[in-house]
């Protein structure tokens, strides 16, 4: 059994209280041999009972405590720290880190976790894929013992927030091209000087603590830096907020602006070197985002579903009766389904040491893409509704459309897998 | 000549002076022997001297006063009634309505200048079409003399605002089964009492003429009313703005609430009964949609080859090096060429007497799916800056889905023309 | 370990000699920690070993015995019934049934077989599903004791064939609504007499015993009757093939006219009742389509990532080297890699007793719909080279089409998947 | 009035006595205030008297004498050359020649003839294009005075076949790169010796007249020459056709392997050097295509929505009521009044001198994907029957895919737009 399970947490006793039934029967477990369209080829089959245990928590704690608040949260483009206090308390950050705090759940468990948030919001997740996969990722994967016991367990409560700075203004499908660089203290011996931009940087304006990827100056190679803001002089580090994002609005994104803020030497992840660190992160949050996404179309279908049914026209019948109608929630739920069955099994392979980063190209391009395609579609079944944000669609499609940009564009990731098919690369 | 040409307005002098070149060269006069990425079939060729002349006046007056201010305006939700005053100054209200103070021009002029609108905002082009096409569409096909008279002069110079009241919470796509309704007045001789709920309503809480599609309860027949503001005593008409919306941000949409509001017999349109009178307004609207969804494509199209011809990726190629990136330009520059010439082809037709509704669902269907449809593709090119409402795309994408499903969702278009293609109604 | 395995087939010698290297290495035990472009997903790790030999087996016999000559059998519309003989003698047919001379293997491993013989030709694989899963299913599921012991055995081995009789001229997707009729045999005690017509019969001109659906003029109730050629008086069967085809022409497809046939009563179905019958056969049929068409495609992708490859175009760089085919490869093995996930995923559910016929319609749409789409636009990679039927990917787009109209056209799939996603019919 | 109407052709009897009505009634003169789901957006209101009356002429011979022999020559893959020489009665080849026995017709009239041929089928169409666009054209416009008048009339008669040699097997989409070249005769004098292969080269087999394009050794520069059959040494030219086709079979395709194949200098085109010469003429040939693919799909509309109508499932109802019939129906429709609005612009344009290539890119690429792509989905509406050829629709849907890879395979027209688009090549 998981730490995410035996520690002593909420979750453990959510899990063995589960008191009133909650709308959501998601996680239920209904026998399948009826067709169940939430679920419609039982993915639920291949997860364990633990699995099944962490999704249902992290399904609750979302439709209870963070549904309530994303319209307005969205609406005013605001997110709240505490929301990972919140996580952190149920055992839902950096959860697949075996030890420092975390639960040391499988890739998959992770990945029903990320499904819940996105449930909601891509935004949260998007909050939560940083602090757990990219900036815990990125100490737990290349961090010295020093700086993993320093940070991980704060930042698994949720009380010390990471941001993850790769991407420039200038290189956004390109980081090899970076211009952060790290270069030795003119004076002070035992630190660098990090001077550069990052843009589009999740939770950047609320961090505590920065994963800044820089060329150190005298071997021209990209390492990784621990950016703590407390020890940053005035005016060396500025995180600046970006406002008035159409898509995204509930989690904060904000650029990193470093000019010869000096950082410890030992703050310097102490062996990796080049992309292959930047690239491991990101290969596990996209492989989050595979699944999360998944959330978000579920719930798309979920509330077209809902809404076809109520709303009647033409004699009286629900929209739900119209073949057009029906075939945009038959393809939606098939993309769903289909995604979710790719991401398990891609999940597995992980766990198994067989997963490989084209792999997961291929399965955050194509989840992303269809979400993002059927959401629109689905929309389309609210009709002039769908402009008011209550009715939560709109939402995603725009939260959508981000998932498909970020951590590798939809087509980086085919010439990713063009590559990959063929031998041959076509990216200049 | 059309009075817009020859009446003393504003528009005579641009015309006559065009002094400072702008920076948008849509309509000048180059020779179509080049391909001209703006305009790939040269639809330019098939209008005439005065035609050409209206659109770069309506696109001048759009580029310097409402590009400027749309922005900001999308982000607060906010509409300026100046904007329509600014519109009759140019002559641009009504401009297809011959007298009254109108212009007279081609339906294919009036349809330049919605274009000229929607490249900078779909949502200034919505407020303008109701006032045109469907408050003061109405007034001129179907009323009185005396109503004419009365209102045409005044919504022509912007000074009085028209909304036009058709849908209904529960009827969206099904006006026919409308509830609201006029009944004579039990006291008051010479006057019916309104009752019921429109939603959905473009200029709705800044109106002061509504025009109200209600069901006469005398005869059970649909008839329009039109509801003067000023008139009515207080609580019986109420127009509450809907906010948070998700697209056409930069109109205002709201309510109309009708609760024994006292009406003038006379402010009945004399004759037109039934679903007759709104639909040729629709019908006058849509068509402009038309052609308007078309500048909103074309701006995107604009937007999306500056940034992959600066934006620089890879060993310092632009983005427009790429094919995958020329794909999408190229589609999305093929559907406007179509789109605008199926446009004006159904413009003349309509001048001649010979559109029938059904071509005018036909382009109106074509052209939102495929000014949607494209926005969306060219928005991939930004990637993650898209994000930044700067960018302007982001805009142009969400108001399209809004074209799509207004004035006839696009599923109703497509049972329209299977209807018309083959004899047979698929609605129920 | 399963018959298929155990008992004396050329199967098992095939097994254990493994001598020459083939050149596709399909089913090769590589590790698989690499991509493999031929199961990005790694599909392969959800297959225990008697799987991956069975699939190895069928694969080897498919493109060592079948490829060689479907050319010739596609052009001259032509189908050798010595095929189902050699695939008897392999244990290919009815590999799943247990008993009666079948291989007793599961689900997966049945599906891989279609998969294999798909991968040379969709003709051929209907001609071995119609064997396998309709005509030696239905006996198998339905048939009395002494039914299955007298055909199953010989139809096992290939030497007798088999047809299935359901779509009739006027109701290809509301089977219900069939004219085909048993009556009392009105001098014949114990005889019924069969009158009828069914259409696009796979298998029927060849056929010794047609499996034929009928209503019992008694009850007005579908049942299901053994036709023994053998035994027909002539006159009273006439099953003419249907020639010139557009796809599928490697099978040989006819009509089954039945006039006053008699049949003998123990000949018929003993219980089975109304659609349940057939429709548990098509279920079955269903699913094996679903993993044979990711064969055809898998085929499709191999031939233009080949072509790509090797042809060159301006300056001499391979086709592959191109955005705009990379993406084709990219979306097309995506969909085989769902695909074929989703066919296990459904296939393991089916031998646990938990699949619906829903979850088989969705991967049959989906799958077909899939390799039909991308079997198109990997032609595209061919240009007009691919107008020589040597490329054999136009073969497969005219077999794929076809895979999508039978055994429940697309659109059908769709409106049963909504219907259970809804729980409201849009049939009528 | 051109020569068409006004010469002593059959042309001219036929169309002032038009005796039976015909079963098609495509060009008649009905009001078109009606919605006519054949001409959907009028645009035979953009024709004149003479268009209509050619128009009408052609589509009743096509329907008349071509459509009857269609179905059994593509199954037999067999072309009848004594179509051209009916054609060439009618006045139907090089029609928009003015002069030397040709119509001199408009260029939209000439690609009204195109049309009606294609309605019928694209293969016919295709060897008309060739005789007429190609060859004729290439004469036309690079002729000395000399070929034009030796070469045109029979040409125009039909007497004389015309082929055109630029696709070499090795260099589809990229001619400049050919290897076929023309040497000094190094014994006779005014002789030149070809040496080269040719493929996919329509009506070669059966040409008299073969227009090869090749570099001329001593300035690397490449030239026109006309290739007289009956001049050719035994051994010099071979032209074997290519069979087993999956497309285009009712016309008739081969190669032209020249092996030092003697032609008189003054068979070579006087001036034009490079790929001007050949790229002109297709510029003329795709440009007939454009507006003749839409023939083809305006005959899978008519055809899938007689099948809809006639054809009951479900209670009775046509498929025509089914709300996913209906929009196929719809899409296909819009597709085909865009695309011949388009055609027709883009004609006009070319006879007042200001069409230019990517225009012709454009409204290529355009008609044929659409052109293809919606006779794909109107392929469905028959379900499994259209795997009978005599549903015609499998056969349209095969010859479209061969439009859209020659003269331009359809992603080498999305780059042409690309790079006229933004000014950057991204060929390479």
């Amino acid at each position: 059994m998981s730490r995410l399970l035996s520690r002593r947490l909420p979750l453990r006793a959510l899990l063995h209280a589960r008191p009133a039934p909650t709308t959501r029967t998601y996680a239920s477990t209904s026998p399948v041999s009826q067709f169940n369209w939430e679920d419609p080829l039982a993915s639920k089959n291949l997860l364990t009972e633990e699995e099944l245990a962490i999704s249902e928590t992290a399904e609750r704690y979302c439709q209870e405590q963070l549904l309530p608040r994303v319209l307005q949260a969205y609406r005013d483009e605001h997110y709240d720290p505490k929301i990972l206090e919140e996580m952190g308390e149920l055992g839902l950050l950096g959860a697949t880190i075996d030890g420092y705090g975390c639960a040391g759940v499988s890739t998959v468990a992770g990945a029903l976790i990320t499904r819940a948030v996105e449930r909601v919001d891509s935004g949260y997740r998007s909050s939560m894929s940083v602090q757990s996969s990219l900036a815990m990722g990125a100490i737990h994967d290349f961090g010295s013992v020093e700086q993993k016991e320093k940070y991980l367990p704060e930042m698994a409560k949720g009380k010390l927030i990471g941001a993850f700075g790769l991407t420039e203004p200038n290189h956004g499908s390109d980081p090899g091209s970076m211009e952060a660089v790290a270069r030795e203290h003119p004076q002070k011996k035992g630190y660098y000087l990090l001077t550069g931009s990052k843009t589009w940087i999740t939770n950047s304006p609320i961090a505590d603590l920065l994963v800044v990827w820089a060329k150190l100056q005298t071997t021209g190679k990209i390492r990784g830096f621990l950016v703590d803001r407390k020890q940053c002089p005035a005016g060396t580090l500025e995180t600046p907020a970006i406002k008035n994002k159409t898509g995204l609005r509930a989690s904060i994104t904000g650029m990193i602006h470093l000019e010869d803020c000096p950082v410890l030497k030992e703050n310097m992840f102490p062996e990796v070197e080049g992309l292959k660190g930047p690239f491991t992160c990101l290969n596990s949050a996209r492989y989050g985002i595979a699944l999360g996404v998944m959330g978000a179309l579920e719930d798309c279908i979920d509330r077209a579903r809902t809404y076809a049914l109520e709303r009647k026209q033409f004699k009286g019948n629900p929209l739900a009766k119209y073949q057009l109608i029906q075939k945009k929630l038959a393809d939606a739920a098939t993309d769903a389904a289909y995604g979710t069955l790719a991401a398990i099994q891609v999940g597995r392979l992980k766990d198994q040491g067989k997963a490989t980063p084209e792999m997961i190209s291929m399965i955050k391009r194509q989840n992303c893409d269809r979400a993002l395609h059927n959401s629109r579609v689905l929309q389309e079944i609210f009709g002039g509704n769908a402009v008011s944000d209550e009715y939560m669609v709109g939402r995603h499609v725009a939260n959508l459309y981000v998932t498909q940009t970020y951590e590798g564009q939809s087509d980086i990731h085919s010439l990713i897998l063009g590559r990959a098919i063929t031998g041959v690369q076509a990216f200049v």
